[in-house]
């Protein structure tokens, strides 16, 4: 427990790292530019300032850490690698590097016996290449950029040859694209996964909402999913996140298809939105879990198990400057809500600036809740 | 939500305070020497360095803060007085004045109809007056320092006539001295009260059990108490604290006596050590219960219930110095164990250093537990 944790970026994953940590006094080291979410709540005298992708402040944070992990994994695994002589880099920076490439990603859990939905890569951003994937693939398909994206962002839906030319724009002449399969989801799924020293684990499996191809609400349990599809989404989690190498939490997001086919979306190689639940409503957070496992603190498959069903919701910045702060305010009438809010300063449209989670009233059980509409659409 | 607390002291019991406010985000500047627990988990700017007695300090907090709290009751509250004219103050200053006098807090209560113990004020401390003292409570009685006593420091038990001189020596020529009658209780009963501006809440009956005058245990609900002695408790308790002026949460202290009379012990203006519990196993914790209280967000008497059984075990510094980070480590081998640790630097032996809550488990009850054994003597 006295070991150091240095983490690459100091939003509200990192930001709720910390907080775990502070019940133990683990000491945590954030790298982030300025008073970021995750300094916010931590006096430590040792936050290193500076952008988590700066390959100096990457080696200062490095030579005042036992363990380096990270809250993003849009960073420099070239800085990681070299670094990973001198001090623990947890997960792998192989694994990060791989997931990091969104293709790549795809390519190992295929040859992994992973199930995803099959993807080509683009040699050039161009329609002919284009042309050439939508042969293999079909269409309608999702042109995908390979790195940096999330929140939907890199993601343009190509239904007909009509929106090649104005898909490839809407991706801003990026390089490095891929093309993949039409999935017909009905569902989204997601499995926060916990891989240890000892063995791989699993937090229950969360359905995920998203609007705008942002995240907005979770379910877990997934609402009118069968036992034996939540088995089965475990085990593909866990099956996925086992053929990379490394401690800590993973993010798994999965699509549940029209016949119950599960397909491995893509993984987080750390704490995931679809996993704050996990604060009110596991015995262990996902984020004490992600320090348990780089610190190799005790962990078992049981500490993981639901206590209570929960339902998430993301606070977005919205229309108006304070929009996020009315929603948090309106939420506090009702105490059976806990609000989360991260200190991100300025609301963007779409910008996560907070969460909620609720739990079941035990005394006041809700009814339950209907099938979901059949989403034909990712979106 | 955007107001500014200002809290005397940075003990564990202010950091637990800012880690209920950190979930908001609402700003908390600390006031305490150094590196202290409450510092240690918010990076804001504005927390002020000096003792909590310190006049200037307070002064300086006031100017920085809207509402003025306190996780510790011996202060100046001359000073508390003075700035209550520009900065609101909660608990009234008082309320404050009147419970750091435990011999004026026990004749507040007796005036206001809440049950205490019997107690004269000695005039001096002399063996002549302890002596008048007992010729009216009898023997054997508590002799205790009016002011600054915590932790069973300041309270010697006076068995015969014998003991007088040492029982005065050992009080350490302490001027400020009363007698109390003996309680000859089976049990101690504690409940947290909260004074927001709309009335009197409570959460749940809690046992504290004492080893060398020290809180060990908390039991909650408590053990083997019938649900009408759990009423009293609760009514006493609200009564007791009704009588007070100001919002925040209250720690209520009882004897429950061998035929089922209760008496008021002592009251805390603040969060309480038997209070603990509720950051696991109540909807609101105590200190997110007392930035509802002095901040006037929305509270309601069903946001404090129980949600599960708890025990909390108290973490004490021991022989070793680092024995209290062997018994969290310990505890981290099970994880239904929630282990919270002050980061209180040097652990002097009986110091608080952490503590450690546990819930049931709902799918393994625990037997239910043997009535406690009775206890003669306030230990």
């Amino acid at each position: 427990m006295d070991k150091r944790v240095g983490v690459l970026g100091g939003g509200q994953l990192g930001a709720m790292l910390v907080e775990a940590a502070n019940q133990l006094r683990i000491p945590v080291n954030v790298l982030d530019v300025g008073h970021s979410s995750a300094k916010q709540v931590s006096s430590i005298g040792t936050h290193v300032e500076g952008s988590f992708k700066d390959r100096d402040a990457i080696k200062q944070l490095a030579a005042i850490s036992d363990v380096v992990t990270v809250e993003i994994e849009h960073v420099d695994t070239g800085i990681l690698e070299e670094i990973s002589g001198t001090v623990d880099v947890q997960p792998s920076w192989k694994t990060i590097r791989t997931i990091q490439d969104k293709y790549a990603q795809k390519e190992y859990l295929h040859e992994h016996g992973v199930a995803t939905a099959k993807s080509v890569p683009l040699g050039t951003a161009s329609v002919e290449d284009l042309e050439k994937a939508s042969s293999i693939l079909g269409l309608p398909l999702m042109l995908k950029s390979r790195r940096e994206a999330y929140d939907g962002r890199g993601n343009y839906p190509v239904k007909t040859k009509e929106d090649f030319k104005h898909a490839l724009e809407a991706l801003g002449g990026n390089k490095s694209l891929y093309a993949e399969k039409w999935a017909n989801f009905r569902m989204e799924l997601a499995v926060m996964v916990v891989k240890t020293k000892d063995g791989v684990l699993s937090f229950p499996t969360t359905e995920t909402v998203h609007e705008n191809s942002i995240c907005k609400l979770t379910y877990t349990p997934a609402r009118s999913v069968s036992d034996a599809i939540n088995r089965k989404a475990q085990d593909l989690a866990r099956k996925a996140v086992a053929c990379f190498q490394g401690k800590g939490v993973f993010g798994v997001e999965m699509f549940l298809l029209e016949d119950d086919t599960l397909l491995v979306n893509e993984i987080a190689p750390r704490p995931h939105n679809s996993g704050h639940y996990t604060i009110e409503a596991c015995r262990v957070s996902q984020y004490e879990a992600h320090l348990s496992a780089i610190l190799d603190l005790p962990l078992r498959q049981e500490d993981l198990e639901l206590r209570e069903p929960a339902v998430m919701l993301n606070i977005l910045g919205g229309e108006a400057k304070d929009s996020h702060l009315q929603i948090a305010e309106a939420a506090l009438e009702d105490r059976w809500l806990k609000v989360h809010l991260y200190g991100k300063g300025q609301a963007r449209k779409g910008r996560k600036m907070g969460h909620i989670t609720t739990k079941a009233n035990p005394r006041n059980p809700t009814p339950q809740p209907n099938s979901p509409q059949s989403r034909q659409n990712p979106s």
